[in-house]
């Protein structure tokens, strides 16, 4: 097949006229939350056995290491504890929560722009993650990550129309005080966007500062509660099948605030879950059931998402693998039984092992983003910038997946099958006494902005466009962009009283 | 979620004695042909309104510039020539030869040992192509393409696990005779590599001598008719809705001759297909319709492909452009059509409109290769080394793309799910009394090599291991592999004498 541009003598002129005409919100051709589900991973039966797998687990195995009080919830729900200390779930007791679970969640942003409706199956990307280095592309190295880094990254999500949210990707190396460093994530975070946040709690007792920072920022308590803007992502379990006393702990302080709840299960495949991808997803269907159960014990219907994030792992090495088709296939999964239990569901997708921003990055962040959208996960964590298998974090990444992930979201979309676009009447009128092409048709104009994705960075040009340009280089390109973005002011930035307050009240750390 | 490395004690010397036992071909956990078609990118609804959309474009609109000959074939197969020269196919004659067409076609290897059996929605991943220029990665420049290039490229295919087959990727711009071209581009791909060759054939008249070229390679007409090893890929159409005059006679004789054919229509949308994905794959699947009746009016059960190769266009600049997620849609919907006909069928997949094998590369190579996989294309074409809208071929990015389409291909192989997978004792026994990890469980150890597929360069390790091993750079090891491969003599080379025959009877440009 020969690669010739074919005529661009036929409506070039209009194209032009048509590109020139700004693109109303509602035509544009991918929008957040469209919806996915057209990739089953699994058969129906799959899901069934995977589903009973799950309760079987629950009810024979149950979990450890339930807080006190999450005893309380607990066994006053109908769960019953062990003379082993574990808690087991009676099917009936996890039947009725998945009965009257909450089936749509607002992850609601701070100006009202970006909420993103968590039902479903629609399709949200952002960040998540805890690394501990920056990727330095320009120095081809490794450093600790820093507040200002978060900051940064923060602003540059806040710019991205493909990345959706802002859950924290990185830890505060810069700041050694666990207390101070979470509520300085807020901050940073805050400060730099405008769009759903999402941040953890080292311990309990850092909850009631950070919440304090937060119904500052919202101008009162009840503001806040109304349109919580960031959400606690909680490990409320440390795999295999044992609660993580003190993140639950956190969780029940953050429900009593009103933060919207991630239920993370993270376990690793063969390491810290089974190591097929079945049973890896059963284990983490089991410990989020259990976290379900536990969120509705606390507070009915409090809003949470059902986070079943299997990771991978390479069983040659023991070291810990996201980029993989493995890790495609274990999140497409858990996306499927979030459909299936009709809940907000998220997990991992489009990590890389690769160090920097090259061709593996590439093809191993699609792999399990469109997989992710695919098949209809709400919300795909760890969607952008992430890199050496979730340790580093890179800004050039980050802006390089807005064009990935629009792509993905564009295949997330589908394919429109009407009279229109099956246009047999087109086909005739082009065949027949017509120009032979299709080039100027209206159906061709009208369709140029509203079908299609064009990429930002991402190089279309001949070889020959490309050789006078200068050969473009990629990163390059992102690079200026980081700079742009990051040189421009924040579109979240706090009012000058309020950041006043805020740094009068607490030792922040980000520089003004 | 922090990305901590699990304990690496347990098991670690069990893992190196597994590690060291070599694993027989049957247990290698992705192979040629593993079946796809869980991803369906449109609803049965949708699948039969594309079918009776395109049977109603083959009565009403037919196609025009059918030679003599084909006119002769159709027309005493039932179809009907009209006043305007058009060949209209009533439903009936295309119904009747969906019922009767070949369902199954090999595509067969010289040696026998990478046949390709092509039904069901048995996925194979392969080169494609007709460049122009060859990808000087090192100088970050093109340069036009070479027979010499084609020869590397099939030494290349011929080492790589998961590029299955090898058809003509580039044109070879240093012969300017086109029959000689033709037949050189047999003699430079079959002395590369054993795997199955598809090529093309400028003129009808350059068939006969590249036919009695491969009788003498394959020693004798009756041994290369019991296993052809080269198919014509034959761009039978110039779409919309015409056929392509000379090449249908070229299809004419490589039927005669004992090649498979594989029936080519490769529209562009919004330039030579409507601009609707849909629409794109209606016409797509009208002309690859008549190409079947033409095949089995020539010789019924002859093998064939259902070959839609829509391709997507930049409808900005009317460039082509084969990177997008459009593309990708492209690809999935015409394989599921494929299913839909139960018919071997081919599409194009996992091209980059990129320069360079860089990240942009990366992501849109992966893009389409997944989903083409999961759609369940039996010949993903296109699908190895392919950049610039398909205008350059790169020996570097084909090298990678073994560990590319290898992740795609653990994707295409899925989830398995029995009460071994699901691992619920498994679960019980590690959790309550046993070690509280899988590490060093049976069912982890026995999996190790047998479920997951490990990058031969995608890099796995730590910032820190990356930084002692040298920052080890993936173009750098893909073109030292290059250099290992293209040093080595080729597998497929042949004997002395029938060397000599080829070339005292052809005019041979490959240096000895």
């Amino acid at each position: 097949m020969n690669a010739q541009n074919p005529s661009r003598s036929g409506g070039r002129a209009a194209r032009r006229a048509a590109r020139a005409a700004p693109l109303a919100d509602s035509l544009r051709p991918i929008r957040p939350g469209m919806e996915g589900g057209r990739y089953n991973p699994l058969s129906d039966a799959d899901v069934q056995r995977i589903h009973h797998a799950a309760l079987d687990a629950l009810e024979r195995i149950g979990l450890a290491d339930a807080p006190p009080s999450g005893i309380d919830y607990l066994t006053g729900a109908g769960a019953i504890l062990g003379d082993d200390g574990r808690i087991r779930f009676p099917r009936a007791l996890v039947e009725d929560t998945l009965a009257r679970a909450n089936r749509s969640v607002t992850y609601f942003s701070r100006d009202g722009k970006t909420d993103l409706e968590l039902s479903g199956s629609n399709v949200h990307y952002g960040t998540a993650g805890a690394a501990v280095h920056m990727v330095d592309v320009a120095g081809n190295a490794y450093r600790e990550s820093t507040v200002q880094d978060l900051h940064d990254a923060a602003k540059i999500v806040d710019v991205l129309d493909n990345v959706h949210f802002c859950q924290r990707p990185m830890v505060c190396r810069d700041i050694t005080d666990n207390m101070e460093m979470d509520y300085n994530t807020i901050f940073a975070a805050c400060s730099g966007t405008m769009k759903h946040i999402g941040t953890s709690f080292t311990e309990p007792d850092f909850v009631a500062p950070a919440v304090e920072m937060l119904y500052m920022i919202a101008g009162g308590e009840d503001k806040f509660r109304e349109r919580p803007f960031v959400s606690n992502s909680n490990c409320f379990v440390v795999p295999p099948m044992k609660f993580a006393t003190e993140s639950c702990e956190v969780m029940e302080r953050c429900i009593e605030a009103g933060l919207p709840v991630l239920l993370l299960s993270a376990g690793m495949q063969g390491a810290t879950a089974p190591s097929t991808i079945a049973g890896a997803i059963v284990q983490a269907t089991a410990e989020c059931l259990a976290g379900l159960v536990y969120v509705n014990a606390v507070k009915p219907g409090a809003p949470c998402v059902f986070g079943t994030w299997p990771f991978g792992l390479d069983l040659r090495t023991g070291a810990m693998s996201i980029g993989s088709g493995e890790q495609a296939l274990l999140t497409a999964g858990c996306g499927q039984m979030h459909r299936f239990y009709d809940l907000p569901g998220g997990a991992a997708g489009g990590a890389s092992d690769s160090k920097m921003p090259d061709m593996q990055a590439g093809w191993e962040q699609m792999c399990s983003s469109v997989l992710a959208g695919l098949s209809g996960v709400n919300m795909v964590y760890e969607a952008a910038g992430m890199h050496a298998s979730l340790l580093g974090f890179c800004h050039e990444s980050l802006i390089l997946s807005d064009d990935l992930l629009g792509q993905a979201m564009r295949c997330v979309r589908g394919i429109e099958v009407n009279d229109e676009t099956l246009a047999v009447d087109e086909i005739a009128q082009v065949c027949m006494g017509g120009p032979g092409h299709y080039l100027g048709t209206d159906q061709t104009l009208s369709r140029m902005q509203t079908e299609s994705v064009y990429p930002t960075f991402g190089d279309r040009t001949s070889p020959k466009e490309w050789a006078e340009k200068g050969k473009p280089d990629l990163i390059a390109k992102a690079t200026a962009r980081k700079e742009d973005i990051l040189g421009a002011p924040s579109q979240a930035q706090f009012d000058p009283a309020l950041e006043a307050a805020l740094r009068a009240k607490f030792n922040i750390h980000l520089k003004p």
